[in-house]
């Protein structure tokens, strides 16, 4: 029997979730049935909830963040068992930073700062707008360019930096016609070395991957794929950019490593 | 004094930012100082830490996710207060499924499955292609279409939804010319009415983010704004199409309440 797992937030649960998602995979094979319950904004709503869990199958467990005391308090009579991630860890904290937590719904995924929200808006916007080489004049303005073959993960890499981190993240393709023997960095690229980084992968997986997109195309074909990463090689050496190796990362690991990198 | 968090983890550390940042809301006012220390592999690399955090000012905090039983071990060595998230919920998590965790790094923020990973990518890739409108014939894949004026809401949280679910997000943007009194839905759209939700604002909140985008221009006056809110609310009336204001809301709490609405 499959457990179910109950992600109750008075906010939008994704930190439950998160943590949760996070959790289970150190249990292969595990499959849970996900019920998610953000927003839960009173106790009533909270008791019709345990009412549910009372009824629904087991085993199961609830993986809860109320910032909200009251529905802390309201979460011991929860009938199946909780990870109260808040009471757990705030009382940690309160010693550590030497004061008390407040109890604010809402704060963790809300806009928040308007200010930092709406930059990272704006981020997603560059990002968007620079998503396929230096478009308009601004790229200047990149925290990061990602360059590299098409489909080696520049652009998801790039939205998922805007998205998360409001950081301007640009991306440059070099195409086939940018690799030959002779092809120097652009003009307007030259002035942001520093930001610079080539993301490398192997030609078999880049296959993989073109071949999801255009089965059967030359694009997709390996020869094609070993020609265009041996030019990027050559071209990431001849202008001593660093480069990262893709070929087994997530798009989240490789934004994480370009953090890494920045810092 | 700002207190210093150290983020260690044998992967990524986004589950260990992600609940760190938000159990920091809860403390108005906290500006923490943030280390992000990814991929820490081996018992080497976390002493190398230890001096640092112990050279480093206080008060500090570490936030870890190691699933390495080893690194968690070694732990208990850390000079300053840690929240050992693994520690503290696998074991709750083995009583209620009733087996033992397991201890293998980098599987929560992973490629992981490769075929669950792929579909994300390739979400991602739909969401894209269809960000304004109905560019390519496909649309009838779309798993929710976000209609709304320009500047409300739709792409970023169409983005968000492929990253982060890779759920087939697709967006229609109303324009002022969508708008007129006799307007219907698009044909390639009427077979998909109970996957349509329209995102509307108040004329405030869009002048505003307008105004950010393309200052002093008509665009973004408010009466414009108004008459394009007023618009679309008469279409979304007239075509029985279910709304969600999004006017205080982020792009993360506006793809939960998506993600319900579908459940």
């Amino acid at each position: 029997m499959q457990p179910q797992i109950y992600l109750l937030s008075d906010g939008t649960g994704i930190t439950a979730e998160t943590l949760a998602r996070t959790l289970i995979t150190q249990f292969e094979g595990l499959h849970p049935g996900w019920h998610l319950r953000p927003f839960v904004r009173g106790p009533q709503q909270l008791d019709e909830l345990f009412e549910r869990m009372r009824a629904g199958p087991q085993p199961a467990l609830a993986v809860a963040t109320f910032a909200d005391a009251e529905l802390r308090q309201q979460l011991r009579q929860c009938p199946i068992p909780v990870l109260d991630i808040f009471s757990d860890h705030l009382e940690q904290l309160e010693q550590v930073f030497g004061r008390k937590a407040e109890s604010v719904s809402g704060r963790a995924h809300g806009i928040g700062d308007i200010a930092r929200y709406d930059r990272r808006i704006e981020a997603l916007n560059f990002t968007l707008a620079h998503d396929d080489g230096l478009a308009t004049g601004d790229v200047g303005h990149a925290e990061v360019v990602l360059m590299g073959v098409s489909r080696s993960g520049k652009t998801p890499t790039c939205l998922y930096l805007a998205m998360n981190y409001g950081m301007f993240a640009a991306n440059y393709p070099l195409i086939p016609e940018d690799l030959r023997g002779d092809t120097r960095l652009p003009g307007s690229l030259r002035g942001l070395r520093n930001r610079l980084l080539g993301l490398v992968i192997s030609p078999e997986r880049l296959a993989d991957i073109r071949e999801g997109r255009r089965p059967g195309s030359r694009y997709a074909s390996l020869p094609q794929c070993r020609a265009e990463c041996l030019a990027i090689d050559e071209f990431l050496f001849r202008e001593r950019i660093p480069r990262l190796d893709v070929t087994h990362l997530s798009v989240e690991e490789i934004a994480t490593r370009v953090r890494a990198e920045l810092a």
